[in-house]
């Protein structure tokens, strides 16, 4: 089994001196991942034994990030096999990891990958078998998002010498390394201009309610010594009208086959400012997010998470203990939907591990002509519907 | 004198049975007010006795809200006299006050009525002249935003009754009695409507970064039975986009006379929203805080606050104490610009306490006629150019 949590020579990020990979599967048979809920003022790591564990840190938030949840699940599905082979726990397993969380299109991307991969093993073949797919759905997406970073610098670099000063990206939430395997999505276009010497500053949209940009964007680019600044979400569209945005990029938790992108809640918001005045406006994404079944991103399923993510705030106190907060007064109800779609004609562009495509069907046709196919394939399948109908 | 926060016959909200206005004069001679950096989980008044209490009450945000800045303003020139009535330290106490906050118009509005009142008054009358016209342009400020709310409520009104549902109406930070003497200005008309028994529901934005809507006008909403939810700033887009909200009513810090607005940070993002999925957007506003000698909202001063509002936040612990938490990383420097603005051409009409216009020159030059020759006043007055350049 690989421990690639080891040194590692293309790896984004560094903690303590140590090159991490978000998760990896360790000695004990189980998989370990970084705890992403303690994150910015501690950096642990949890121990994931069971389908259980898998579907309670992708559920938790402890894992997040669509090309992360799909790893993980991957995962998952390896370590219900590992305690029990069968077919009717597989098909559990798939019912568990399914419902943990309803946005993100890498989840059901992954468990079908992991089911025809285990249709027709032996069950005595099972976990070997499984492990080795998940490893080889980390390993891609490492590769793929490190190709994101590939075809995305160059529209850094491309505003970088038209003007010679830095360039101001402003990002939403975390698409990160945290948010991948490795490199992520959004942020490494801008890794990659950082590594090549390509001036950069990094607007970080807070990103209420779970400040996912505060705690772990600011978090990646601090170690990584990008330039950045945080910013409440609230400040996006001033910036665009006060020319201190070049563009925007974002990550996306499903994109449609027409290139409407599914993202953090917000996104909507930053894509309208941006459209607005003027600047452009990117969503990262490996093909792992492209749902081929969905024309469009209302039919995207939003998730609502608990409101106490929104009435509650974890932080440090001047004591350096972490503590949690109420914040919104106990008379007032609140809402807590965690996505929005911003509509195709909203978007500048796609940054695939394939290249830039326009967020249209006929982009997304240029680059994956062989993925058409699919659109159908999935129905087809016996087990299709309840792993392709969120 | 008048004690405003005894029995009050057309107040908007009671906090445990008294009905309260945000600011009076007390027996001592010096003024109360509610301090609002403590609410919503501590109701606490604070007694200012001096020019600097007063200065210091505007700037750390112990009153806010465009026509309360204005209101205290008027009363910190009132305790300046109280203490020395000459011209010298009138002209000390406008530059110590306009210094406290560059956005809100309703104070230089304020500081130049101050100064007309007191233009030619003898010394030893100053106090009695000081405090008098303050108190009317506190009472000027109950009856303007009672008809704001009362030109306000037809919108809401006619909403109702094309649809027969509960109107929703979102609203951004606050804009509501605390933020003005009494009933507010966005929130008046949704009072209004409530007290006449339409059904009314509001999504209260939280605010970032300082959380005046999650804080105070949810707080208010509650206090007056007002049916609410709070969301974070980034689901209002995703909320419009479902068809949840019916219109969007805001208050103002500065209306140009073609009718921008500039208001809390995070307006200009619902304006785009709202015009992007065709639902009304209304800015609510007295005449004080029109600056008729500005054309473009480009040029208003927007205010750079401590980053620490966006770096922490306080809240109560589950001991019930109240406790400050650090949410972003040390290692990530914070940007923490207070306002922007709105282009007129997003903004529906403007409710004002003469009625709904267009958000254009000629919208509100037909409401004010009489307020154009004012246009050029000031810059005609000795001592305007300080008080009307920010």
């Amino acid at each position: 089994m690989p421990a690639p949590n080891g040194p590692i020579a293309s790896c984004s990020v560094k903690i303590s001196g140590v090159h991490y990979r978000t998760i990896w599967p360790i000695a004990t048979g189980g998989v370990r991942v970084i705890d992403q809920s303690r994150l910015p003022f501690e950096f642990a790591t949890v121990d994931l034994q069971t389908l259980e564990d898998a579907a309670g840190a992708i559920r938790t938030m402890v894992v997040r990030g669509a090309p992360l949840i799909g790893a993980t699940a991957a995962y998952g599905i390896a370590l219900a096999v590992r305690h029990d082979a069968s077919d009717a726990r597989l098909d559990e397993a798939e019912r568990v990891l399914q419902a943990t969380r309803p946005t993100a299109h890498n989840l059901t991307w992954a468990l079908t990958r992991m089911r025809r991969a285990l249709e027709g093993v032996l069950e005595e073949d099972r976990v070997a078998v499984a492990f080795g797919e998940a490893a080889r759905i980390c390993d891609a997406d490492v590769e793929q998002c490190r190709s994101i970073g590939q075809h995305g610098v160059e529209l850094i670099r491309s505003r970088f010498e038209s003007t010679g000063h830095p360039v101001n990206v402003l990002t939403h939430c975390n698409a990160g390394w945290l948010a991948c395997v490795d490199w992520g999505t959004a942020l490494s276009p801008i890794y990659a201009a950082h590594d090549t010497g390509i001036a950069v500053h990094v607007w970080v949209d807070e990103t209420r309610p779970r400040n996912q940009g505060a705690a772990l964007t600011a978090f990646e680019l601090a170690a990584h010594g990008v330039p950045h600044t945080v910013v409440a979400d609230n400040l996006g569209g001033h910036l665009m009208q006060r020319g201190r945005v070049d563009m925007v990029i974002v990550g996306s938790d499903r994109t449609t086959a027409a290139g409407d992108v599914c993202n953090k809640v917000g996104t909507y918001l930053k894509a309208l400012a941006a459209w607005d005045n003027g600047i452009p406006f990117y969503a990262a994404l490996p093909a792992s997010t492209i749902d081929w079944s969905l024309e469009r991103g209302d039919d995207i399923p939003i998730e609502e998470r608990p409101a106490e993510e929104l009435t509650h705030i974890a932080g440090r106190t001047s004591r350096g203990t972490v503590e949690t907060v109420r914040v919104v007064p106990e008379t007032s109800p609140a809402l807590n939907l965690a996505f929005d779609v911003t509509p195709a004609r909203l978007v500048t562009a796609l940054i695939t591990e394939r290249g830039v495509c326009a967020a249209s069907r006929a982009g997304l046709q240029g680059l994956y002509p062989d993925r058409q196919a699919l659109r159908q394939a999935p129905r087809q399948a016996p087990r299709a519907s309840s792993a392709s109908t969120p």
